[in-house]
């Protein structure tokens, strides 16, 4: 291919929506243009780049048995509704872009196929002779993300990879799982790409177990905790780890402790000489339903911080039998309560001051004054309205959902209580009183919650594992090691589904003893354009992209110094003709541009090798340069297929790197 | 490939769903599942289909210089508002999905992608220097047709390649159009389709010419009209012809004539002795803008009919200047009226009587009692409410777009009045009064207009080419020949756009004298998912599919008579070894089924060639069966290879078929 007939357009600065360095070389060097937010076109550059990378996901996943297929992008709300997702896809923070059509039915943009794969599995599938089968499909897929950024990392439209298997059992589901995970390693590496592989957690997916491959690169948006020893790795939504031990409070009877103003736990700890593991820290929230509001008292050591995730798994497995799919968790604010459209007023709620016995009838807005906001996104705060500081899990979407038409809603009138099980196991803490200015010393979870109206069971939290894993955190198969963090970009995302999907949608088979049963399932996702985009995080310099060479969309450039000089010019045009009869991937650079331009080109394009083509041509004379190390040879023309064919057919594999 | 691992389902009944043979193989074949109205699931065997057909549309564009790209589904508003197309393809019988973000933002999903490419030819495309380009990509596109149907020949979402070109002057856009039609006829050919090149509308692509490609098929959704000799080809929705001339009426002084009852045409000419060529018919409609309704009165000879897209085309080139896009057109009826939110009321218009000089004044509602709908959809009625009957070009979309909620729209005061040239040319003609059971005999336009109030000018029509052509018309460039018609599946279109889009977006180049001027631009369609089907439509028998080698799933089909069978299991198994081995696409049929079942299975999948290894394989003999002729030999096994692989290799290009 000619430079000039690629409708090639390179930008010398740095355009002002990238704020990552591969989405700015990806829009400088002409691989992709910006459509609208989180909406880019593929240029043809790019699209070689995709393209290389579906044929290898084809080879690997064909290999292992698995079937292509191609399922709608648009897909009927009937089937979200059957398997209960469309409310948590649509409404909210739901990120599935929906539409009616002229016919007034309601319709999803497919950012994921489990309800429309299960339902023809429900068709085609039949009988245990028929499984185990894997289908995948390489498509374009929707998501109307609150943030899109960073080009192709979170866009709103991308290239995706997704799989589903279905088993008799749930053996063969384990074994398929197992073969995919060794098939992503493949493919990532024939990529060029350096990845780790770590629990995850499985998410608006569902299902018993997942694991997410990582590219690391700085600019990833996953924080991923590892052991030294490379035994353990997890994202940090999911990771787990061993606390620290909390220093023991001097025994002694409750009391009441003035704290004019303290209510940061910073503040405590400076005014009477607490440690942090010795406070038990609340924070108020609520979680929006479909018609509901539940909301929420979460109990914390006072050293630790609130995974975000931890606690959306654990009110959905409370809340969603009852009221359906979690669509937000917001802090318990004014703001919140008015962007839902509920009555802006609540009981006298101390909040920098609230302790785990806060009384349910708080909630009610006749009960005294409005003291709403007092303390929203103070860090540390013994008894805030959200955990917004600290080096923890930032919240997933900070900032409030934009207001749509509420249903009307209703506030549920007692606390879902929580705790993580380190506040739990404290013997005796100190706590907020539920009044300004005030806290307990030597509170105990005991007396505390003897006071409840409804007996002491009223007020006594769920107990569960509520807090983010921190790097340097002992580790749980080794507490002699400690949990290091990297960053990561997600790439790839393997799930054990079981029979979630199978059992909502009737999808059954007939097993060998002639009974129906619900199909076990697997799914296996592969961001294809993220990949590409990955790829350039991690291989790159000051001067552009550098591509691994079996995805590069080129895999040599020839470049005439002066395209006006004859003898270089038919060198140029001789050696292209020579490489690509061998089957090389070349491009020509045959723009009437200066040396200099056109090199600095090559080496921002990313093409894995240059033959430059300059004054020593008269004696047959170029020069090879490799992108990757700048290693620079002077070779006789007539060497150069022999020198470079089997060199970068060496290098299409891929794995070497 | 082993059939036990294919999830194949096949169906012994014909589905109730499906109206045509191809729709009803390709269901019964398991190679597609209906996931709604006109969205199906693309099973393993039809992605294998749809990947060879991509495969050689690459192929052959790539060779022409075109360069691959893929730009996003998802297109903000505001670039269809630059063109002008987003009312006309989201309002009314506009089949643009659309939907509003979570920003509140207005997306649609792509039917085409002229303004998203003239926008980055604007960014990307400065200089001559770069000049020409020609750009494609296949992809999944969406229309929310009016009325899905076929399977996958009119479906709300398929796959197409589409491709747009830039040129720095016409005479370059005139030779890649050139150029893409040869591609085009390539492509077609090595998919084993007979497909014929037509002349074309360009719809609401827009541009100066277009043409269609079609698979002559039963089936067929579009009329083509074609000259014995071959040199003409046109759809019917744009063909011209010499119309039969008229039988000259007897010259008398004008004068009324009492037709009571006589509505129709076909009642008139009997009652009178007239022959349709005398008469004038006059079709009352009413085409629909955004804010505006505007009335239509349009003149036809007694012996034509109207060409609808004729008409349209017209209406636009009259009121889109000022309206913004027609909409949709209908017969001015009360339900029509009704539908839009207009009065209902009209004044004294006779409808069946009506005849070229009706007053404008009879549109206002306070003229007089309501009379409408007395004759709407009366064939040949001479003074109708529409031309529904006879031959002639089917309404579009006979059925009203349905009620949606409707801005506040304003009837126009006055009629658009058109006459076919047919019609305009008659010195003399029979035509309604006005009154109802009576006609004018020997009128004139010059006689019939002097009464207007506004003066002759006020009454008199327009005159156009408005009229369909007919089978058996004789054709404009040879009038000794006559017009023949066959059906065909349109496959491909392209078209010549000019500078409609560059100009409407700004996307100028600088021209080899340095000023700036609008980049010429062409643009190129292949329906793919729709050439799949066509393909079974035009190959096919009563057993089942005849897929073209070129474009079918597999190649071969190795069939064991019976698994159970050692001897022929292990034969079978090693065919299908060896012919894997040589580069044969085999499927082996390992299921535990009848011999009988398997036969009809493999002629239903319509697998090129079929390799039976039954009872003679002791002797090493197997049979060879021909899916398309049906022709059956007995070979021994050893010579398969050598006799079929090269006859497969041939069979490839698809050319020869």
């Amino acid at each position: 291919m000619r430079v000039s007939r690629l409708m090639l357009v390179t930008l010398r600065d740095d355009p002002a929506e990238a704020e990552i360095v591969s989405h700015r070389l990806l829009l400088r060097a002409g691989y992709i243009r910006r459509i609208s937010s989180g909406i880019y076109a593929y240029l043809p550059l790019l699209w070689r780049v995709l393209q290389k990378i579906s044929a290898i996901v084809r080879q690997e996943l064909n290999a292992s048995g698995a079937l292509e297929t191609l399922l709608p992008q648009l897909q009927p709300a009937e089937l979200w509704q059957s398997s209960g997702r469309w409310a948590g896809y649509t409404a909210g923070e739901g990120i599935m872009f929906h539409l009616v059509d002229r016919q007034g039915r309601e319709l999803g943009l497919g950012p994921t196929h489990e309800e429309v794969i299960t339902s023809l599995a429900a068709d085609l599938l039949r009988s245990y002779r028929q499984l185990p089968v894997n289908l995948y499909q390489i498509q374009t897929k929707f998501r109307d993300e609150i943030r899109p950024r960073f080009g192709l990392m979170r866009g709103r439209e991308f290239i995706m990879k997704d799989g589903y298997s279905f088993h008799a059992n749930e053996e063969c589901l384990r074994a398929t799982y197992a073969s995919m995970d060794q098939v992503y390693r493949r493919i990532f590496a024939r990529c060029g790409l350096r990845a780790v592989a770590v629990e995850a957690d499985s998410g608006a997916i569902g299902g018993s177990a997942s694991q997410e491959f990582m590219v690391t690169a700085a600019a990833g948006e996953d924080l991923i905790l590892t052991s030294g020893d490379g035994s353990y790795a997890a994202n940090q939504e999911r990771a787990v780890s061993l606390p620290a031990a909390a220093v023991p409070l001097a025994a002694s009877p409750p009391s009441e402790l003035a704290t004019p103003g303290q209510s940061s736990i910073d503040d405590l700890c400076a005014a009477h000489g607490f440690d942090p593991s010795q406070l038990v820290k609340v924070l108020l929230m609520a979680a929006r339903f479909g018609r509901q509001v539940q909301p929420l008292l979460v109990c914390l050591r006072g050293d630790q911080q609130l995974n975000e995730v931890k606690l959306t798994n654990a009110v959905s497995a409370a809340c969603a039998p009852r009221y359906g799919p979690v669509l937000e968790i917001q802090p318990l604010t004014a703001a919140t309560l008015k962007a839902w459209g509920l009555p802006q007023g609540l009981g006298a709620i101390p909040f920098g001051f609230v302790g785990p016995h806060l009384a349910d009838h708080l909630l009610l807005a006749d009960q005294g004054p409005v003291v709403v906001d007092g303390f929203a996104g103070q860090a540390g705060a013994t008894g805030a309205v959200a955990d917004a500081g600290g080096a923890g899990a930032p919240l997933a979407n900070p900032q409030p959902a934009l207001a749509k038409p509420q249903p009307d809603l209703q506030l549920l009138p007692s606390f879902l209580r929580l705790a993580d099980s380190t506040a739990a196991e404290l013997e005796r803490f100190v706590c907020g009183a539920n009044r300004a200015d005030t806290h307990l010393m030597g509170a105990s979870w005991q007396q505390l919650c003897a006071s409840a109206e409804g007996g002491p069971g009223a007020l006594m939290p769920q107990v569960l594992d509520l807090r983010a894993a921190q790097p340097g955190d002992r580790c749980v198969h080794d507490p002699s090691q400690q949990l290091q963090a990297a960053r990561g970009i997600e790439v790839g995302h393997i799930f054990q589904l079981g029979r979630k999907y199978s059992q909502a949608l009737n999808a059954n088979f007939t097993n060998e003893a002639g009974s129906d049963e619900p199909l076990w399932m697997g799914c296996y996702g592969i961001g294809v354009s993220r990949l590409a985009q990955a790829a350039v995080e991690q291989h790159h310099d000051a001067q552009g992209i550098i591509w691994p060479l079996s995805i590069a969309p080129f895999e040599l450039i020839v470049v005439p110094a002066n395209i006006a000089d004859a003898v270089q010019a038919e060198l140029a045009e001789r050696l292209y003709a020579e490489l690509q009869a061998a089957g090389i991937e070349v491009l020509l650079d045959d723009r009437g541009e200066r040396a200099g331009v056109k090199f600095k080109d090559a080496d921002l394009l990313g093409i894995p090798w240059r033959l430059v083509v300059g004054r020593a041509a008269a004696e047959g004379i170029v020069e090879l340069v490799e992108r990757a190390t700048g290693h620079t040879s002077q070779l006789p023309a007539a060497e150069i297929s022999a020198t470079l064919v089997p060199r970068i057919q060496q290098q299409r594999s891929g794995l070497a790197q």
